[in-house]
């Protein structure tokens, strides 16, 4: 018996429930987890489910796709646990990529990461104390820049990569590969989005004399820092910090916000709903 | 077209979510929000629907039973928004009152109070203001505490009671209402159950010297402070607070878990697992 | 003996601290409670004592002002609890009064409040309950609302008010008021400024799919939420609010933050250093 | 000119802050940051300073000692940001130690390691990537646990210790050690004290069904579970949470905690008023 979980998304209408449940019946299924969620927005159904069941992936495939196809409906089958192939793209800094190796190694974090990527050497030290590869190539103008994009794009082809995580990788991507990467890269924003976009948001928070100060995981889109929003976290701060203390105290949120991203795509926990994530907990 | 909540509680078995989606099926019902829970530790099933229908509450009814009574469930069917009949308990303390009238009145807690019942006449003008009868009964021996006890029978069978709140009634009610009223009752508990039970608790919290001081909102059950626990709250303090000021401070926790665990019971998503709560939010 | 409470400001250099603490000395002052803060933004510096004295407030100004103007010090001599004379302007929102008037009428916050002004009748019934007087005038173009504002500025004379609340008030001060209450008019916005400015901040969140929402209090300027920023909260909300349960929802966070700001202003813990606040608590 | 960080504690009474601060301007020094407290508790007076001084160590304590001894205090000089001589007890868990030693090394944890001591070699990898010398003796009866905390005592001679870290170490220490320990030593409890004490939290948090899980940061004492509470943190949890899922989501707040704990005894913030903790932020 294996631990199955299954998303789906689609037009609402009546009989969806029914319809899902009957073929995890006809599969032998046995549903532990069910989330569901109709969106007044866009008028969509979503539904999240974990299922045990002794079929095979081919049974299970054969018994939802004619639901699937009946109600048009995106859908996504998978093994719970399993370990999303992962590539981390990084900098200098070393709180989120620590974070989230520290976490991937421990096991609470279902990712396997077969490459970090970096523009700076830095991170290589901790890349080997993970087991982890490392490579870096430096990014000083348009020609290095493509030639990174252009990495990028051979890593996720070898590896079959499922997930690219921007662990405060620092650079903006081009809009073509931000398109090719659509839904499946997340950034983490050092700010509490929408406000402080841009370069130095802990600069324009000290500024503007903030009381809390945020970090926001959201996809990867061509407009910078306006992806759909997966997660935030705020820290209480008061007016004797300086800039450079609030960058060290916000690294816990940009690590927390980042590895419960990581963590909920990884486990299929979130569905877009136009530009809104849905997560199901 | 009615828009209906039902909650279901068994032994958990395959096939149950699909018995009970075929039911609204064929009522005629749309799931708009649906939340399940297999429990690990009693091996029991849990479910939380809303469901457009334009059944009658019979149909409903006459659809829903042969599926309950195969899987030998605990269920319930309610009108999503229906006001819940609450009593409230009240002693000297406005906090908790103040909150839950306040938010009755302005329509976003689903309850109405036909009757607060104190053993002090302080929140008789509160009372007034917001059209409540009020009724004080002091409370100072045996004799009188049974009276009291005896008057809140009366006024539940009288008006239908559903809920009973103690909202800072800081009387200890008898072994006997207790059960009677097992499962509808909610009290505030001025701590972060299970520290600082019993009488008193800011004073404990201050000479323990806690960095975060609370507030238990809980089923009322013989066992004092024991019952289970439906929200919690906490707030920050340091060094500085006196016990007075951390009463001062932990209103505002007390009112917002209370508030919140009366409104989850006026919703239908609290289920009891034994002695721990099921909370559907 | 009386309590007083003392603040002072002044470009930083040495040997302030001593003095002042000399001064304290002569007056037979002792300090039960002191904050200090030197600002790298500005070069000044910020204190704010407790003092226990059996002087006369005659006496310690006579002790004080030679060491305030050695220093060309702002400063202020208060006494510690005293209640300030607040106008409170408000529309139709009842949350942000409420709170205040409970907290008022229960002694947690140090304020009178002579008169609650406002451009709807909505609130008199619950102004009356707590024994405030409630004088409402009607705002619907440019010469009702410059009216609106004459009558602010005479109530500010009429009652020596020293605090002016927008709680809720909904409306934008003309520049000329703003400048008059410079410092003396706190206002709360319905959103974790700088992100959602203006008008529908709920609403804005909902769109952009904002996993916190929150509330901020702000000194009124001329430049619409703008101001120095006081307190700041936020409350977690996931896909499934609305933005009319975002608006319910974010009440109390509004409530909040504008009654701790309001208790700091009132307390003499609130200093100005640039765009940007001094809390002492 | 050098940053001195200066801390005071003495029975209350008038005039301290006026001598203390006349010592400063003795010596020439600027006081950048300064808070005190008053016991109500107690009667007694805390006080820290930030205080910029060409002046050396020996003229600041010759400066200083008369009033220390004239109020008969307990006081303590050191440079801001020296680097406290720390020794971290381990066992299996690498969390709290990987927190640590993260941080310690990016500089914004003014602590040196020169051993981290445990009773089992797991953490040995971790230790050597950080470049901290490891040592593992095994604990495994009363003959072995009085080895170990010989050893304990030998490290703490030889290296000068000033601080034991108990980072996830799970063994009780002797009484003599903790009475040797007494005020230097910081144990991380993984529940919310007082409740959950002893062995399993996480388990008797489940099985109460809490809605909060918390750790605690305090001073090792001879009374398990009951030193000083330092500094506390909680997550939310609801009731889908295994234990084994407790456990791994707590360890977030364990690893917060302790860090607050120790970073706030490395900059002289921790003063004890009697079985509580005065922390100056």
């Amino acid at each position: 018996t294996q631990h199955w979980v299954l998303s789906f998304s689609c037009v609402d209408q009546p009989g969806i429930v029914h319809a899902i449940s009957g073929a995890v019946v006809d599969a032998g299924g046995n549903i532990t987890e069910s989330q569901q969620f109709s969106s007044d927005d866009t008028g969509r159904f979503f539904m999240r489910l974990q299922v045990l069941s002794p079929a095979t992936r081919d049974e299970l495939e054969a018994t939802l796709r004619p639901v699937a196809e009946r109600y048009e409906m995106s859908w996504k089958l998978d093994i719970v646990g399993r370990r999303i192939r992962t590539l981390l793209l990084a900098s200098t800094a070393q709180h989120c990529v620590n974070d989230l190796l520290f976490r991937a190694r421990g096991g609470q974090l279902p990712i396997d990461v077969p490459l970090i990527l970096a523009n700076h050497p830095t991170l290589s030290d901790l890349a080997s104390f993970y087991g982890v590869p490392f490579e870096h190539k430096p990014v000083t103008g348009p020609d290095s820049k493509a030639a990174f994009e252009d990495r990028i794009r051979e890593v996720i082809a070898e590896h079959n990569i499922e997930l690219v995580v921007l662990a405060r990788y620092m650079q903006i991507l081009s809009p073509e590969l931000c398109e090719e990467l659509s839904g499946k890269a997340i950034n983490i924003h050092h700010s509490f989005l929408p406000g402080f976009k841009g370069a130095n948001p802990y600069k324009q928070a000290h500024q503007r004399g903030v009381k809390l100060i945020g970090a926001t995981a959201h996809f990867v889109t061509t407009d910078l820092d306006e992806g759909p929003i997966i997660e935030q976290d705020v820290a209480r701060v008061d007016h004797s910090r300086t800039p450079a203390e609030l960058v060290a105290l916000g690294q816990d949120e940009e690590s927390r916000a980042l590895r419960r991203a990581v963590t909920w795509f990884a486990e299929n926990r979130i569905l877009l709903d136009g530009d809104r994530t849905i997560i199901f907990q």
